[in-house]
């Protein structure tokens, strides 16, 4: 298998959305790509299971069409592998030939980095070839290339991202128009922002395939998935986005990786953050990553992290650098992980904490919470109640400082003991740190 | 002079502030350079007129110290000359001294590649050397990387930053703490944000060369610098701040680029925006570049934009990209300009415009302005005209629709003109194309 200097001949699999605008913009804009880095990208043959209405037409002569991507991958002179299947399997075995067979791979797909990424990257380690990913994590935002290499000479801190961009668009749309979750969730799919099974977004499992990529980047160290706690935004209803604005916050879907001595703490749950950071004014599909670092304290990229053709110019971004020669030998270590993460346990984690009860409207009630919060070494910042209404019971919203998810957890407990106290209860998380 | 495959030895000219730190992060970050890209970052000289101190402690041992930064590009066996004098000369000599000795270059200069990009570039093309220059532009922002590889398959529409940590930071304060301009200034200079010297900063020259570098990255265009509206931050008030606040905008110094068919529109001046959009929120020292491209829409990078240390840290990110060997070969069209931009001409570009008037406080002066406006087809969005104050001049405060920038301005001359109305009337342009 050879390859001219100046030319990068890319084989495509998987033709959904981001397939489809890969293939058109790899096509349409060669000229454009050839005049701005001097290199063509060339693509050589498409894999689909499916039939692509019209791609025929679109395809350049000489592109192969195939069924079967691994035929594609063994049969097709090519020197770059486009995984945008998706999923575990066929994914990784793809991914595990193309490498072998010499191809270098750019891949959108988060869930198998998560899980995989590890044994992946020793694989192209083996092969001399490289695993590109800026599509995996925040679609057309750089979060990849900007902590890979202009923070080459930083030191990661923390990253919180809102990189859900259905999930952000339900919560923005429910806060905007008090919609219920079910109704914000309904129009988003109408828009075309979630599928119709919504769950891997808004359960939050998106969020943490991609939370551990960051980690991956940001501290070299590989997750546990099955340890990340994870939280999605089921729960959240008009209300508690009502609360939150009235103690100046918004609520987001967060990813959040944190380094914290020799561990680290990372999470995905919805969060209150306050109202004046730049992450609460990112709304409706957009996402955005904010990096805390040494030296450069704050920064934030911020753009579409989904759709068709964003997601497209991440991969065909990835491509172009390929084609640059030799641009391939940083080593996998900045890629990848070299170590196991150990997490912060997650009783150990403290925080601040919003707390919402629905209680008897009788006297008494506030008291007996407060003496169980403070049982719990919890000390409280502050306490809305609302006077009577006509149901019989009333919210009692608390915010509280800073205190162990051990102790809020017991404290939990209890109230929900309490006959005054219904079985609901609502406890988020109170991110402060993000303040410019 | 030849370079082992792993090694890039480097020489640095010029110890202030920011010199000091690369020179710090190169000597104590070694080994964990090394670990994360597989590079060795050299350290073989560096070059000072002045004396700093200690200095000497910190350098490797092999490491030349020189006064004349000429005699270290011709003594010493180097790969890379990092220029961080300053100003045109002797900067530029030596920026073309290296490039003909066959060093590539990494500068913060953005005055020198603002006004002789185009001729360095050539020469570098020549020697088949880089230049790179992700320190010139927002600190520790890659805006550079950004636009040139990660939306290398993007078209830019257009670029608003806000690139001036200096006049950011006067300008929140003098919005957050209700200071004059001098009152703000001054708090800048004593807490180290601005130059004994400001006008570099607040009149908006250094936003006006670092919008050049922009122009020339997004658009592949060179400009004539003198043909740039520029204008800075002096003669805002906290008046006029507070008029801001009140109609829903923020006031920001912005260097804005848009492509307008095959022509571009580049200004500088501070502008009114919506009080709900991105750049809105970025406060203080912090610096955000926000770039409409196609098909990505809205993208915002957003970070520390000056200082030492982020200055640095994006230094030494090029200085690795240098290290990555071949990583190189990207041509230099898309690093700088293959034709002159033309501009388009300043009296035809519209705009919403705030206005505010001081009026003698008698009948009919309101009907006088908004009659001048409607004969030079000036249609009015809003009017705030305050009652009776103790002195005899009331504000009388206007926005309009969009307009000819020729139109407005025969308007202002006229309104001068009238004996009710005072001679410095306040114009200020409104961007409303910042909202996600």
């Amino acid at each position: 298998m050879t390859n001219s200097n100046k030319t990068l001949r890319v084989c495509v699999a998987g033709l959904g959305t981001v397939g489809t605008s890969v293939v058109r913009r790899l096509v349409n804009n060669q000229t454009k790509l050839q005049q701005r880095c001097g290199r063509e990208l060339q693509l050589v043959g498409v894999a689909e299971l499916a039939d692509t209405p019209g791609i025929d037409r679109e395809l350049p002569s000489g592109c192969r069409r195939m069924k079967d991507a691994s035929d594609l991958i063994r049969e097709v002179e090519a020197d770059a592998f486009v995984e945008l299947i998706g999923g575990l399997s066929p994914a990784r075995e793809l991914t595990e030939l193309a490498l072998d067979q010499g191809l270098h791979v750019v891949t959108a797909n988060k869930e198998l980095l998560a899980k995989h990424g590890d044994e992946l990257f020793d694989r192209a380690k083996e092969a001399g070839k490289q695993i590109r990913f800026e599509a995996s994590v925040g679609g057309s935002i750089p979060i990849v290339r900007t902590i890979r290499e202009a923070f080459v000479n930083a030191d990661v801190e923390a990253a919180y991202g809102i990189i859900n961009g259905t999930a952000n668009y339900v919560l923005t749309r429910m806060e905007q128009e008090e919609l219920t979750f079910e109704e914000a969730l309904t129009e988003a799919q109408n828009q075309g922002y979630a599928e119709s099974d919504p769950s891997y977004d808004v359960e939050g499992d998106d969020t943490a395939h991609k939370v551990a990529i960051l980690t991956s980047l940001a501290f070299g160290t590989r997750l546990d998935l099955e340890q990340v706690p994870c939280k999605g935004i089921t729960r959240i209803t008009p209300e508690i986005l009502a609360d939150a604005r009235r103690l100046g916050y918004r609520i987001k879907l967060l990813g959040i990786a944190k380094r914290d001595g020799s561990q680290v703490d990372v999470r995905v749950h919805p969060t209150m953050i306050p109202e004046e950071s730049a992450l609460a004014a990112v709304n409706h599909e957009y996402n955005a990553v904010y990096v805390k670092a040494d030296p450069l304290g704050s920064s934030m990229l911020y753009g579409k992290g989904a759709g068709g053709d964003p997601t497209a110019t991440a991969v065909v971004s990835d491509l172009v650098s390929l084609s640059v020669p030799e641009q391939g030998h940083w080593p996998e270590s900045i890629y990848w992980a070299d170590e196991d993460a150990e997490l912060v346990p997650p009783d150990e984690v403290t925080s601040r904490y919003y707390l919402r009860l629905l209680a008897e409207d009788e006297p008494g009630v506030l008291s007996e919470v407060t003496h169980i919060l403070g049982e719990h070494g919890i000390s409280i910042d502050s306490v809305i109640q609302h006077g009577r209404s006509r149901s019989d019971r009333v919210p009692v919203i608390l915010t509280t400082h800073r205190a162990q998810e051990a102790a809020i957890q017991d404290a939990l407990a209890e109230l929900k003991e309490l006959p005054d106290v219904g079985d609901q209860p609502v406890l988020l998380r109170i991110e402060e740190e993000l303040d410019q």
